[in-house]
């Protein structure tokens, strides 16, 4: 693929490492290509971060057609540039937009236009404990009109902002509000998808469970509001007893490469893990019983979140004393030991950026 | 609300109205009004209709937040400007944005802008028959950001539209494919919202539809894939023996605004309607036996579209021959003549723009 380059004329000011948040700041440069039906992917350029002109009858504005990713690059312990599985999330893309019937960027296009950009804004990737590069690709449509058919043009843009920990107190168990009002997603739809529309849907749980004074949702199934499925934006993991549960990937549950990884981890430590239906009345019981020895959220962002309450149509059960849970902490330590290339990658998932 | 008004330089050229297809041109301005936390709504103003600079870290861009309206300008034959119950649209915006947790604008405001817009663009009012201005309002996130959280500021923007019948061949009837794989909505979603996500959720299933020969997809519900809901982006309505059956609305179905007039008119000329849940097993049986004696979607863009073939699992059956029915027929004459100002509007639902 060539890439064009045009260089930003004057570059910004890098931000304090030690107080970054999570996306707050935006890079120098951002990656762009476009598509449309005659010329398919065309016109790669890394070009000064900017604002995009679009016109109010872009369809994204209106049928919502847009997919977006989530990954990191980690400088390690040498100062070289690491990925993590950066191929899991070009091929998610891929399944996202097809569901959502966009155009799809093929696996190494994708790959190549995030080395690339990375490796041209590598003086943002910061060096600071626990800090890293958020990139996050999208694809939208761009199609002007106001019919609702799939759009015939789309952009793929890639922007980057250097990030601190998700939650600015670190890695420390977080309270959960388990949602018996809203649904996130069900079979047939599009949870699966890293689509936008899903995203917009889980705002109004988000924001009920703060005014509660929780921090986030553990949603349930749409159909029988009774299967645990996902917390917040990640992943769920509950540690029952000796076995790990989490939800099966069915089509409501997003395949989150983090997800994959920790399963991954825990079966090669000989922990079983149980994809599967996992009912919320099965969660509370073992909550009371005290068989829940640990829960966890998994995402790219927070990376491991520990879960220490749950509250569900007014009961609360407590998770390990409200105590970051042994195993969990020692999925954090191995995992971020591996992103930032601290541990030895023995399942060959970082990439180096050359 | 005082509104600021910048004329367009040039004006366009106005398109040929016997060929004006539907949503493909749009006139020379638009409207405009902000929101953020600080200042509520302000600033708004007509401006020529152009692109909107916008950040690639846009929320709208990546979570959707993101809603709709769609209503039209009809010219009377004294040449009067006609709207059709502007206010249904600006509550039904305001109920979308709260499920979706955007700054809702305020039905008298709503409608303000929308006469505002309308009357500053009345040259593009067409004359020619069955034609009129549609009018778009979108409602979306501008904060720049990659946090998922309700956005700290919005744009709603009118933009118009003159159209023809949304299909070019008139009103005739069309075939329907019975949707058994994707999933438009659950309820504890987003389905009663013109939210984005909707439909860019909806595609995947039109474009199947299409592959197979067919118009639209009817929808089923989520839960049990088994209750009727919508017809593509409409309503949908079914004369059963003597009684017109259509969808509840209980959340995962559109309360529209055709839906709600053509129901009023039908009660007042004494038919019975149920708005029930109506099972397709319930459905296909009433079209085996006869019994199913005409079937139409109901939405602001078609008005009325008669349906003439339901294809489900592999069996299908024809409706009325394939023929527009009577009622059907009855019913496009009667609210396209109030929406034209041909009939007496006897139930007080037309606007005269001043």
């Amino acid at each position: 693929m060539e890439i064009k380059i045009e260089r930003a004329k004057t570059l910004k000011q890098k931000p304090d490492q030690n107080n970054l948040g999570f996306g707050k700041y935006f890079t120098d440069h951002m990656f762009m290509i476009d598509w449309d039906q005659d010329q398919g992917w065309h016109d790669a350029r890394i070009v000064p971060y900017g604002p995009i002109p679009m016109d109010p009858a872009t369809m994204v504005l209106h049928y919502a057609q847009e997919t977006f990713e989530g990954l990191k690059a980690y400088r390690n312990p040498n100062g070289d540039i690491l990925l993590f599985r950066p191929e899991m999330n070009a091929r998610r893309m891929i399944n996202s937009n097809k569901r959502i019937c966009m155009a799809e960027l093929p696996e190494e296009m994708f790959v190549e236009a995030v080395e690339a950009i990375v490796k041209y804004e590598q003086d943002w990737i910061p060096t600071a404990p626990n800090t890293s590069l958020y990139i996050r690709p999208v694809t939208f449509a761009t199609e002007a009109g106001v019919g609702v058919h799939p759009a015939k043009s789309y952009k793929f843009v890639i922007i980057l902002s250097p990030v601190g920990n998700y939650y600015p107190e670190g890695v420390n168990p977080v309270k959960i509000w388990v949602e018996d009002e809203f649904v996130r997603a069900v079979k047939g739809g599009t949870g699966f998808t890293k689509c936008g529309g899903n995203y917009a849907a889980s705002i109004a749980a988000q924001v009920k469970a703060e005014q509660n004074g929780y921090t986030q949702v553990l949603w349930l199934d749409g159909v029988h509001r009774k299967y645990v499925e996902e917390v917040g934006t990640m992943n769920v993991m509950f540690l029952i007893n000796d076995t790990v549960v989490t939800a099966a990937l069915e089509g409501s549950v997003l395949p989150g490469v983090t997800r994959d990884s920790i399963i991954h981890i825990l079966k090669d430590w000989g922990y079983k893990v149980e994809e599967r239906d996992l009912s919320i009345d099965e969660l509370m019981e073992a909550g009371r019983t005290g068989a829940l020895k640990e829960a966890w959220g998994t995402g790219t962002a927070a990376v491991i979140s520990p879960i220490g309450e749950l509250c569900y149509k007014g009961e609360k059960v407590t998770i390990n004393g409200f105590e970051t849970g042994e195993l969990t902490q020692k999925l954090y330590d191995t995992l971020t030991g591996i992103q930032w290339g601290r541990l030895e990658d023995k399942y060959h998932w970082t990439k180096l950026v050359k």
